[in-house]
């Protein structure tokens, strides 16, 4: 078990291709699928449903627990998730992780429970995102 | 604005593509990616991601509240996302949506904040999710 407290996450970059596909079956708003409606709309551009970020502060924070040696398997819990402000084609989507308490089992067989903060960033270092979560870590050597 | 309390979704199936799909972005754990490797894990077949399930939820919610003549703009706060069980391949995922208190204001520019708890059933009737969210709704002749 690794006793940093923080990590930082590798790099997604958002494209309208895919902003467009996730939005087309889970968010069909016009300012996620179509880029002059996005234009004119509120947010100014096309950008990514909240739920695309969601799951991208997922795979990002569970990419960076295995780059510092714990094996993440799934998150179990979401106590809070926010969005703080609109992620748009081209942003270069990182997360900052914050080790919280873990304890000993949880609801996935032979794993801890390891809270987390996530705090996703565009590109220019603005928050977009953060999620107040628990994961569930592979008890090493299980 | 209705007076309903509480909404039924209409039903959105799982299929084995669009969970690979998912999964191969957001989530590319075996028992997501592949139907062996599915089966020989510790669910017993191919299930969706969570942040897949997390993501229908909102579309579900928001399609019933339409339905209910409620313009759905966002989701804008997740107090809670709990996974309960599985999806499988060929589960029915329908919501059951819990009306709380309703708000004026909030971060979207002419909307309300309306508090849901949004219950995801698959066809058998078992929850596989449990949301508490607040979602931005039009005023009513914004």
């Amino acid at each position: 078990m690794s006793d940093v407290k923080t990590l930082t996450s590798g790099v997604i970059a958002l494209d309208a291709e895919a902003i467009k596909a996730f939005a087309s079956l889970f968010d069909p708003q016009p300012y996620h699928l179509d880029q002059q409606a996005a234009d004119n709309s509120i947010f100014g551009g096309l950008c990514a449903s909240g739920w695309q970020v969601a799951a991208l502060s997922s795979r990002l924070a569970g990419e960076a627990l295995r780059e510092a040696g714990m094996t993440y398997i799934t998150t179990t819990h979401v106590d809070s998730m926010r969005w703080l402000r609109p992620s748009f084609v081209g942003d270069e989507l990182m997360a900052r992780i914050s080790l919280g308490e873990q304890s000993p089992g949880g609801p996935v067989p032979d794993a801890h429970t390891q809270d987390l903060t996530v705090t996703v960033e565009d590109g220019a270092g603005h928050p977009v995102a953060e999620m107040q979560c628990q994961v569930a870590v592979a008890v090493e050597g299980s």
